[in-house]
């Protein structure tokens, strides 16, 4: 069952830990399948030495039922059904603990616009959401921490795949994509852009960059005037 | 004698350095065998390269008496005695000079929890020691260093095992665990914690976590209740 | 077509990301060769692990148009085009995201010129551009970068071999020198003298350098006193 | 000629890259035979791929002549050649441009004792020169490096293998030992030593080590009441 799919998140979840942005077991990874509505994800607490495409678990999107695997899916499950559920438009979901993201996240403050790199995937700011309240961290913490970023992301941004990604207060970043490489790629993007910001402030807290800056270069890589990368056809 | 025993506390220091928190010899790991009443230790001042499983040391847990083994002990055998004799819930103990923990010791502070990668781990800050006094350092040093981190676990802490490392004043952390392997993994993420924290401060020196999150994290992989993980059975 | 020129310029896309100055395919190097007129140039979003010499563009530099190539030329070719049009004496150039030199770029700072690392290869700082205008962002956005940086490097330096690099307001770092692999050098020294100008500011933001140690070092290993390095004659 | 000490020296080189410590050709290393009053040190500018025992050039302590080698030597030769005359004790230098180093020699300022990992190698402050005068940077410049180096050393310090360490004023780091290895692992000790620092300062301005510390941990490694390491005998 959906074994291209496993292969691939497996493939992400290791990804994570060569690009340096996961130590351990700190982060984890999945694809959806929107056709048959299951969910591929990492098992919970499995080292990646250990790790195969066997290994990944099978959820049901609308239920949030284990359909296929010997392991019980990441302890963060319920986040990612939460957003892929809110979110028709994303097919993979990445969570690190990347260490300049929860800076910001632990600073409860949005990573700043700043710069071309950021201005290249990501169109504004990448927020950070509100703590959660103590009622909401009691209950459904998982599926809470999920919908605080859905309440982020649809009151400070144009849309899920224009800024694709955004930091849990007092926790770290969650990010995604069509699909769970697109995931992957943004969740090391998005550290890196925190650490140039961060690096950044230090040397002038007032920094910041000009609207037409974030407009042109996000553009030039995004939407039907795209010029950057190569055409569809290989030209 | 204890080879198993002998042979995980000579990977463990090899882990270290793997791992990035020691350079040369700036570690050491220890394991203890509660049955025998002896602990096995690295030998003091060995390069990595050249150490294997028959160089670890034998040293009663009792007397301090080395029983087996062609080196002496770590230097700091004594600080590990006197953890070991206090808290009989450890069986592993490491020892590390790795920088942003040391950079908290060497500052006097407590490293905060800021964020749910330290609820993860640890249930509250992690501890500086005070100083040692003048008689202290100039008598029986490295017992006294043991002393001082006691003193201060049973002081700031409800219990080792929920706060799995201190960082002694002016020198640097240790942590442990229920053996060796859980003493190094407790000593990576101190020093990963200790970074987060340090980066976070620089944004926001009033950054803090509200109490129910630390709860939250903490339970939900220790204890009774824990769901992170994959239960006992396997599944 | 200029096959020898190709594997330099892929090499040295290659060199870049195993110094660690870029991730992914945030960089780009070119090479010209003044005989022919013709620039090579690494492809627009194709990724390194893929990426051999036959992948490279062939572009006239005249008319900017490309004679050889079955990719896109990288979206930063005019920026190239232009300072090669500028400025004579240089063969090769390269552009990173590498994270000091874009703090810095971020925060509008020129690299100041704080000690003999940075003396041995760049003659005074190493300016940051103005930003560019909202016509000229909005226009024909990367050759009037190009256009920045060239009228940065001539009010602000004695020329371009002197100071072989610059940031760009809000982007990053444009290195060049008499070959692709001078570019890519200057490229490394660059990211690593912004580092070091980092952290000495933090320690002390009045630090400065006197004219005369900033001198002694250039020309040691610059014109036709240098006495840094070997003779040509092989000795 | 001096075969052992070739191989030693060209190794040493190898290790400062491996180690991290320079980039490129930045830093070089020699050693000294006092027996015949020679040293041999790295060549000028030669890539560190490229370099083998065979590339060592032999110079002539007293004279400063090179008796031996096909190439240039280091243009440092005459601040190692200055250091080797005036300390008997030393019998390997080493000068690397590690970025925490020359962070603070480009700040200007000495790198303070605040902590055991220090006290373990440093006997005291690792201290700053004061900056070369217009007349001593436009005369003979290596060899007054050196003389500043000697000076500095003589009024700061009880000797130099108690601070088996300097740096030099916008420059960077110098350290020796008794030999090669000890003055790479020194090198390599006191760019570690100044990370430590550098963020402890950041987190607390006014942190500082008791000396009875600072005697207690230096002196457990060395001089004839040391008990840190192996006896001689190989116990």
């Amino acid at each position: 069952m959906l074994e291209t799919l496993k292969k691939s998140v497996c493939a992400a979840n290791l990804d994570l830990a060569a690009r340096g942005v996961v130590i351990y077991t700190w982060g984890n990874v999945s694809g959806l399948d929107r056709d048959s509505g299951l969910m591929v994800i990492k098992p919970s607490g499995i080292s990646y030495e250990a790790m195969g495409p066997e290994d990944m678990v099978v959820v049901d999107l609308e239920s949030g039922v284990r359909v296929e695997g010997k392991w019980k899916p990441s302890s963060d499950t319920e986040t990612h059904l939460a957003l892929y559920r809110a979110f028709p438009e994303i097919g993979g979901i990445t969570h690190t603990h990347s260490v300049y993201a929860v800076a910001f996240a632990q600073a409860g403050m949005n990573i700043p616009a700043l710069g071309t790199t950021h201005a290249d995937y990501f169109y504004g700011e990448i927020p950070c959401t509100r703590g959660l309240t103590r009622e909401e961290v009691n209950g459904a913490y998982e599926a809470n921490t999920g919908n605080v970023l859905i309440e982020t992301m649809r009151r400070e941004t144009n849309g899920v795949l224009s800024v694709p990604g955004a930091i849990v207060r007092n926790h770290g970043p969650f990010s995604w994509g069509r699909n769970t490489a697109e995931a992957v790629y943004h969740a090391v993007v998005l550290e890196k852009i925190a650490e140039m910001a961060w690096k950044t402030l230090w040397l002038n807290p007032e920094s910041h960059m000009p609207p037409y800056i974030l407009d042109r270069h996000y553009f030039r890589k995004h939407g039907p005037h795209a010029y950057y990368g190569q055409d569809k056809s290989g030209e």
